[in-house]
């Protein structure tokens, strides 16, 4: 049994492909997503049919795997079932892959008031704010209040927060400001919030001050040292005092392992990630493999970080220790193989830092652009993204700022 | 002023563009809906974003026309007033383009049961429930209880229940089974309830009956003189006593005019339109027209029917109108010059009336094809609408189908 169908769940179905087990995979929704363009979604970019594929589709090539749509509640080790909301399912081999969700760190109004960026949901949400705001402010009189409306905040200086406040600026420069004929654009913020004193710590310091070098010329504001205290009503308060009048906040700044991780009864690492052996086992289950963003293997001393190819190689070794116990064997000890991270600024810039090579500004635009187009799951995404990311970047248009949710189905 | 973004509105506002007139367009969305392919989203081959599109970029090309997100809720006739969510708005000259809504005729359960197909949030609500359905009839065990879970029932045998009740069996004979390996197909029942002995009453017989056999060949069951009496949680009764156990109802039996339509207190005619001048000008307010689905205007004893063609002539003609007016002259009384009726049933096969042109089949949807096709209303959104719909023929398969649902953002 595999718990969920992002990265890791999913690359651990295909490595299972042609072993002789009978694979079922649990989703609480039925698509993958890609979730290194959610960002273009919130931003007005791709629609969710660009990012999202329908995990039975993706699971059609297997013959030995099967899907069920069902939110997971918890593991009973013991029992070895998995409760859901339709009844408990039994496993032979567990591999937990249900992956990382908001932190807020408790700190007050932040759950109820900011918009996360982790699930599709999420980035409709976001969406439809940014762009709700903008029209609710044109009915607006009062120049204090238009200009809170249009004080846009991204908590979180990391990859997400980085991206969202690039595109979001974008989105308004070149795109709402069309749109918007009476609009005064001095009147629109955005700005990026960092808790540390730089940008993208993963990241090495020079390619990190390209990015925020980018960032404000782009028109972004970022405050760095800035740790939220509380949200109130259309009010962000930071722990030094400063206080800003924002109509949306956006959280990026903090995410931990699965709450189903928490329920487990397992020692817990940092964020709230399950400690494994090396070779990604629970400790006292070797049945139960732990990967991708709820799994905290330490390297080096430093837990991994939660990113795809991290979940992506680490469900491929699990497979393998599937197969091991299954043949009598014990597993081998993880090792990760970074193949480099990147993290795009908006149009035309982007970092990369692929081993030795550093990329910065339209160079490392051009390699986001080639590893994430060649990476979207399905030849038909592809070509959409494609046509959407041309038009936009000819036209300097965005083609679905639509403000659409469904209607409640039941 | 012109209240509501449809074909009625849009059109109104492009024939005022080089006119001496400040336009102000109303509308609860932000977006423009080419309604004809909703079924499409609600059947889960389009996304949103390739049949929406932002208002405020279609009105760029047009130098005095400007757009406000609001739900108009009344019109003070008197005081030449609309009143909003956002207080109230002056106009010289008003277009009243609100459309048309659901009408349940009081059914019992209906409105709160049955899903309708007239706005986005509609289609999107019908995609997430027949996919839900099909994932939740995975974990039924009893055999019944599976077989009503896998009911679905289109009310209503006109162009949009026959359309979505074709293409609704595409999706699951060619699609889903593929999808979901261990369905049995006999299990699934789709039905498609007229309250008449024919389908497509403003077809000619021929063409309704071409239609109904190629529904029956799709497996679609069809049930005549079949009225709804009412709908309780998983049960529908008709008049005559026949019930049924359905998951899942879809309303396409009923429309009416918009209820700012009823708040007027004008005379209203059949299906709550408002009656009107030949001019469509509302008796006693010569500053008033009333165009598109709520106009209620009669040629030969019948009135115009609610199609897009009616609505984008009664624009044009309108917008001629206020500026007869303004010139100081009477505005001429309206003729309805019709270019023809078309509904598809599905994959290869469509019914089109074309003046003297009578198509079926294979025919039929071609024509079906290409006049679609050319009227999607932006480029892009043709292309991508075009590489959906090549996908879908080529391949048999269905791209978007996601359950998704943008969370609540405020």
């Amino acid at each position: 049994m595999i718990i969920g169908a992002g990265f890791a769940g999913l690359t651990a179905a295909r490595a299972l492909k042609r072993a002789p087990v009978d694979v079922l995979l649990l989703d609480r929704n039925n698509f993958h997503l890609f979730t290194p363009l959610l960002y273009q979604v919130a931003t007005a970019l791709l629609d969710p049919g660009e990012i999202a594929h329908s995990v039975r589709s993706l699971l059609r090539p297997l013959g030995n795997a099967e899907f069920r749509l069902a939110e997971v509640t918890g593991v009973d080790l013991l029992a070895r079932t998995v409760a859901t909301g339709e009844g408990a399912v039994a496993y032979d081999y567990l591999l937990l892959a249900a992956g990382s969700e908001n932190n807020y760190f408790g700190i007050a109004g932040l759950e109820r008031r900011a918009l996360g960026l982790k699930g599709l949901d999420e980035g409709l949400a976001i969406r439809n704010r940014i762009l709700r705001a903008f029209e609710a402010s044109r009915w607006v009189t009062d120049a204090a209040r238009r200009r809170a409306l249009l004080t846009f905040v991204v908590v979180g200086g990391g990859p997400t927060g980085v991206e969202l406040a690039g595109a979001f600026s974008e989105l308004v420069g070149l795109v709402l400001r069309k749109d918007f004929r009476d609009l005064d654009l001095a009147e629109v913020r955005i700005l990026l919030l960092e808790g540390a004193d730089r940008l993208l710590a993963a990241f090495e310091p020079r390619l990190a001050a390209a990015a925020a070098g980018v960032l404000r010329r782009k028109g972004v504001e970022i405050w760095f040292q800035a740790q939220v205290k509380d949200l109130s009503r259309g009010r962000i308060r930071l722990a030094d005092g400063r206080r800003l009048d924002a109509g949306t906040v956006v959280w990026t700044a903090g995410v931990r392992g699965s709450q189903i991780g928490r329920g487990l009864g397992a020692e817990l690492g940092h964020q709230g990630r399950v400690r494994v052996e090396p070779s990604l086992q629970l400790p006292g289950h070797p049945e139960v493999f732990v990967i991708g963003d709820l799994a905290g293997l330490e390297e080096g001393g430093a837990p991994l970080p939660m990113l795809i190819p991290v979940a992506m190689q680490e469900a491929r070794h699990a497979a393998r220790g599937v197969l091991a116990l299954i043949a009598g064997r014990g597993p081998a000890a993880f090792r990760y193989r970074d193949p480099g991270i990147m993290a795009t600024v908006g149009r035309n810039a982007a970092v990369a830092q692929l081993g030795r090579v550093h990329l910065a500004g339209f160079p490392g635009w051009l390699m986001w652009l080639f590893v994430h187009l060649v990476n979207v799951v399905s030849f038909r995404s592809r070509l959409i993204v494609l046509v959407n990311w041309a038009w936009d970047y000819l036209f300097y248009d965005r083609p679905v700022r639509l403000i659409v949710r469904a209607r409640p189905d039941d």
